[in-house]
């Protein structure tokens, strides 16, 4: 059966979660998980080439099948939601340079996959992350929520497949 | 004396504009001006690859030396001032990417330099835009902005290179 590689990132402009999983059938298992950080003493445009860097690092060198990127909390703060932007646009533009498919999913789903329910606070996240990749051990909450990332695109592309073949497409 | 190239960018996820204008002392010539657009119907990784290609033509084919950005400003429409932090960190890394310097403007400080009031309305911005760079005939209202975007850092570029020379620096 074909093993399929997910990697899971959780865009800041400070801090950029990423974690790798690998999918054969209903199996899932860790393969690595980490954090890229941008310096806050340089410009914003040097800091967005840090993250572009590392995520086109971590692409090159872990081969990812396919990418799954959380969808960004627009909160009340005007400035933070913008710097948010800036850096989840990274996680957007480098699978896209490298011409692998990337899909999106909201927190709140994130958390429904991962944990039953969709407002899970992120120690049970980080839990459930451990429970269902003993392998794991990511060593910030912002990796834990990487792999929470790859383990809903694991799930979620499981059943989108399944209904594609009962739809014969 | 030398001449120096500027690029001047108004970023937008649909419309990204673009200018370069060419100084050389205190004369101002135009170069080139036109729009990057994005596909609406593609997923938004994808969009944003294509103003990230579009911009990167632009930078090798025109080799400015320097790039000039207009700040984004920040509304009260969370979700679109997160589109346009996405746009906008494109046109922020491609030439952080091609080792150029990127400055950048707030939308009343280009005004102010351009028009001489913070609070100029677009039409007055084109006006003084076609005076100042007689050769230019933006095809755009987004490209006559990218250019008046270009034509603030070439003001200011001058007198922060007279102020580090006064200081001896």
């Amino acid at each position: 059966m074909d093993i399929i590689r997910i990697l899971g990132i959780d865009p800041g402009l400070r801090k950029t979660g990423w974690g790798l999983v690998a999918v054969e059938g209903t199996k899932l298992s860790y393969v690595a998980s980490g954090v890229i950080q941008s310096d806050g003493d340089l410009d914003l445009a040097l800091r967005l080439k840090q993250l572009h860097d590392g995520l086109t690092a971590i692409v090159r060198d872990f081969t990812p099948d396919e990418v799954s990127v959380e969808e960004t909390f627009v909160n009340k703060d005007a400035q933070a939601t913008l710097k948010l932007g800036h850096a989840r646009a990274m996680a957007l533009l480098v699978p896209a340079l490298a011409g692998l498919p990337v899909a999106e999913y909201g927190a709140n789903q994130v958390k429904k996959t991962v944990v039953g329910v969709g407002h899970a606070e992120k120690a049970q996240v980080a839990a459930m992350v451990r429970a269902l990749l003993p392998k794991a051990n990511p060593k910030s909450a912002d990796a834990a929520d990487a792999l929470a990332i790859a383990i809903a695109h694991a799930h979620h592309r499981k059943a989108r497949t399944l209904k594609a073949a009962l739809l014969g497409a």
